[in-house]
């Protein structure tokens, strides 16, 4: 891998070119940041955690006919992945309000909300990632209405996937963010990672946060966690 | 009047009982407000020119087909009104994108989007109404995903209507607020005003500003815009 050129190099992940022009090499840090990258720290393990459990879930939604950029696990903390263009938006679902959301629309933390809640943001650091609505991000340029359709009908069917998943694994799958990305066809498909970086993912049973948010306040024990949901999902797959 | 409830005392509107179960007065201040209500003034006749603009537009919108708590105009600052239950959200219409959503979104000062933007806001000021989109209202319980469709085509055939109007008047509309109610027979239909205090009018050859903005920046002669939007949108009606 330390021939291979760094194409791009973020808080959490580097992205290497390899020898085949259309794909890339995803390589999960143990670095891990909260509030746009103000806190920082890093957990030995915690890279090869998220790359797993990262592969695992691309590996399920591939198998229900999902397109995902993700073609195979290629090292402890590597992904083979098909290059695309990322487009500049987070698509986030909630299938329960809980955070900064639940603050702002005054609902309890982990409030179950009888739709599935999905927003856009601006993936623009400089304007503070602010939310945007369809009207804005076809305004922006991002997307077109029609293509804003077809990837939200495609998130869904995802989410039904990925909630269907974790019920099994006796997990609360709260909500997440996806990022998708142009491939050379022009499709948009799913890229990024789907990890407990990426989201908030509760104990069925006693609500007990297993993700990121372990980190974000202080509560310890995060790669012990991350392990957690690797070990469940791994036992219902 | 004087002899009537009041039921419902706004910052820059009364609303008042009438013998009538089914209507309502509403009588327009001539206070003036802005940045929620932390900057306050009061112009003598502001009231009675948005009482005016309010009314023409109202009424150019029935000709239109288009269903609105207009009943007639009931002197010089009053309005006779079907009653309705206000439903707490802000439909905002931008057919340019201007002040602090502009800067939200890294645009300039009365950029021209390809689209119209409509957005809603949650009429919730302990919350600083927060920008919503359609899930998060379906969440909040506050309209049914069918109630957001159908407004919002009401709201877009509305938009047609008073863009071709400003256009002949010489006015940019560049934004502006909606609020809906609930009548008797459940139908939602156009209530609050239309008027320079909830939108941004630009005069079209000079991007001059007519509308409250003048009274936000301290660029007086705030009476004076709003009898300009007045007497120009008279001349094409």
């Amino acid at each position: 891998m330390s021939t291979q050129k760094l194409i791009y190099d973020g808080k959490e992940k580097q992205v290497f070119e390899t020898a085949a022009p259309g794909e890339v090499l995803i390589h999960f840090k143990d670095d891990i940041t909260a509030y746009d990258g103000i806190k920082k720290a890093e957990f030995p393990g915690k890279g090869a955690l998220n790359c797993e459990i990262s592969s695992l879930i691309f590996e399920v939604l591939s198998k229900e006919g999902i397109r995902t950029h993700f073609i195979r696990k290629a090292g402890e903390r590597d992904i083979l992945c098909r290059k695309v263009k990322m487009i500049p938006v987070f698509f986030i679902v909630r299938n329960y309000i809980a955070g900064t959301t639940a603050a702002m629309l005054g609902l309890e933390d982990g409030f179950k909300s009888q739709n599935v809640v999905y927003e856009l943001k601006y993936d623009n650091e400089g304007l503070g990632n602010p939310l945007l609505n369809r009207h804005h991000a076809v305004a922006l340029g991002l997307l077109t209405y029609e293509e804003l359709d077809a990837t939200l009908a495609e998130v869904s069917r995802l989410n039904e996937v990925l909630v269907e998943l974790f019920t099994r694994a006796g997990i609360k799958l709260i909500d997440y963010r996806i990022e998708m990305g142009r491939a050379d066809d022009g499709s948009i498909i799913v890229a990024d990672e789907i990890s407990p970086d990426t989201s908030r993912m509760w104990d069925a049973a006693t609500d007990e946060k297993l993700d990121k948010d372990r980190f974000r306040f202080d509560l310890g024990f995060i790669c012990d966690n991350y392990r957690k949901i690797l070990d469940r999902l791994k036992s219902v797959i």
